[in-house]
């Protein structure tokens, strides 16, 4: 194979794609963005063709200057796909894109399976939905980064309910989110990332910071692991998937959900494994073979999200000073304006320990922010 | 400070430059590269403006569009750096690039530091050449790679002797290469990364592979490490270097020569490093704080050099077999036509163990071949 012959395309031109493309550009295979946003984060590393990926025309004459395709999101329009899949290779595949964009098809393949998850079915009217409470809602289709879940607990939480239909799901009480990142090719090899523990933003359902390794048992670790690519067979994945699971108070193992692409809970993997997850995405997909998915160091990640009350151009209050403690890596995603929480970037910290990680990760939380030129 | 508004320049696109670019992007820093070459490495992640890095008009107009300036390569033309110093931050300065590209200079500077180095002059005419054999012949400016250096042992080695007049120092008997990364900022910080241990290709004085940890001593370690820096110091150097230097059979230790960039015994730093050498470079240059050198795995490092007899577009043979290796990350610089001994890319191997590393580097380097269209 000669890497610079090869054309690799992704539908969307977000962090995802740029970390992705960085991967790919270190070996110099040629890598195209379609994405709306002129000077999306990944057009610093990659050639941008500015396009909605929600529009099948604009889809199909992208996918046809490439040899390969991927995805930065999962939310795109899958319909020209399934004819192009004759003439380029696209992983993962359009059939797993299609279960994975609908929640409930989602959840009934890990059902199906026999895998656990929490009890489910679909709601239509709001009678239904009164009788469940306490519930997770979740909209079928769409929704990322915590948009579209809401949590009702009770008759008042009713006015924050999603439009009907929608998933529903039984009301657990979570000990630990966990998520890891799983790799599958067509041989049936794979990898599977050690479980990173998840911290969530009060507000907004949205990931604050993990680390790695999780604060599992061996042997959940192991049930963990087992679990997850269990979940990425489920759905007859090939590709590279994020997976999100969750354990109950009683140590019971949960799948929450799965995204057809380089996740949140494997940034860290840049920094801290021997193959970054953006690497070994740009390996499956083109066939080559799978890396070491070896843990090197401890680390905690975490997401830089735009402050409360500022828009507009980005200022990144700080830097300086969390740029001077050791074992810190931060990663700016290039986007040109900022909002509330949204992800502008991330920042890794390696240490001897995860205690030493974890207290750095404290201190970078208190200095290093994300505000705008605008104050609301 | 924001990255976004920040426009790094640097002279010269190739893969000093591509790596860097890809550490700058990192913090979607704003770069560009000045290079003859169209499509050169480094325009795949930098904005490339087409050009000569020799032609004083061409260096003056494209560090106008610059905030900082660096360099990929040390033998560009400096005439005009030294009014543009005065309105944009060139790091290391142009002052400190004069004395290194002239080899006497550099060499009367360590000399005039008390720091050990071969004896060395410049000699002007073929007598006195022939009188102080053996002799290692460098050509003053110009050279590297290895080009402009040959070894003199014997009058019937005169007929491969460099043009006069050139610089010849004294033919020592090398037991070990050694070479590593200082980083010196302008309040004095600086950070030394472990040695390592250079291993030279047969034919044309090229790097072939290296391996860090250095097989040193402790003690002798701390001196490489304290020399090195000294050798920074004696040249008033801010910014990233990379030193080479030499022990002989007696243990002695003599520095061979600095380069004011990235270097290629700095390049197992990206997997091996807590902080890369580029990401280093794109610190200092900026005026951020420096990061941590710590080693976290042992590491050996090999070229990809152009297989001899083979020329034009380039074909990566063997490519899939190393990429199974774990532990094995790929770089292919993306460089259009290859040619004997053409850098190409190198591979990065870790290992538990060194020893482990150099066997799976052995087996690459009968694997993985650079051959090109074009066989001669």
């Amino acid at each position: 194979m000669n890497p610079g012959d090869v054309v690799i395309g992704i539908l969307g031109g977000g962090q995802l794609a740029k970390m992705s493309a960085q991967a790919g550009r270190k070996l110099s295979f040629k890598i195209r963005v379609l994405d709306p946003t002129p000077e999306c984060p990944a057009s610093q590393v990659a050639e941008q063709v500015v396009g909605s990926f929600r529009d099948p025309e604009t889809v199909k004459s992208f996918a046809k200057t490439c040899h390969i395709l991927t995805f930065d999101l999962e939310h795109v329009d899958l319909t020209p796909l399934f004819e192009l899949k004759r003439n380029i290779r696209i992983v993962p595949a359009p059939e797993t894109l299609t279960l994975i964009q609908n929640k409930f098809e989602q959840r009934q393949a890990f059902y199906k399976a026999g895998l656990p998850v929490p009890k489910f079915s679909v709601v239509s009217n709001k009678e239904d939905l009164e009788k469940k409470l306490p519930i997770v809602q979740k909209s079928l289709v769409g929704g990322y980064d915590g948009r579209g879940t809401v949590i009702l607990k009770s008759r008042e939480d009713l006015e924050k309910a999603l439009p009907l239909p929608s998933l529903v799901e039984e009301y657990v009480e979570i000990e630990k989110e966990i998520a890891l990142i799983v790799v599958r090719n067509n041989k049936g090899e794979f990898r599977i990332y050690d479980p990173v523990e998840m911290v969530f933003h009060p507000e907004g359902n949205l990931l604050d910071y993990l680390f790695c390794p999780a604060d599992l048992s061996e042997r959940l670790t192991r049930d963990v692991k087992e679990l997850a690519l269990e979940a990425v067979k489920a759905i007859g994945g090939v590709g590279l998937f994020g997976v999100e699971l969750f354990l109950d108070k009683r140590e019971n193992l949960y799948i929450n959900e799965i995204a057809p692409r380089p996740h949140n809970s494997g940034h860290h993997t840049i920094e801290a494994c021997v193959t970054s997850q953006f690497e070994q995405h740009i390996r499956v997909i083109t066939g080559l073979p799978l890396g070491s998915e070896k843990l090197l160091s401890p680390a905690v990640m975490l997401n830089l999200l735009g402050e409360p009350g500022f828009y507009g151009k980005p200022v990144y209050e700080g830097l300086d000073k969390v740029l001077a403690i050791p074992g810190v890596s931060v990663h700016i995603y290039g986007k040109k304006e900022t909002f509330p929480l949204r992800k502008m970037g991330h920042v890794t910290v390696l240490g001897e320990t995860l205690q030493e990680a974890l207290k750095k990760a404290t201190i970078i939380k208190e200095i290093l922010k994300v505000k705008g030129e605008v104050k609301k």
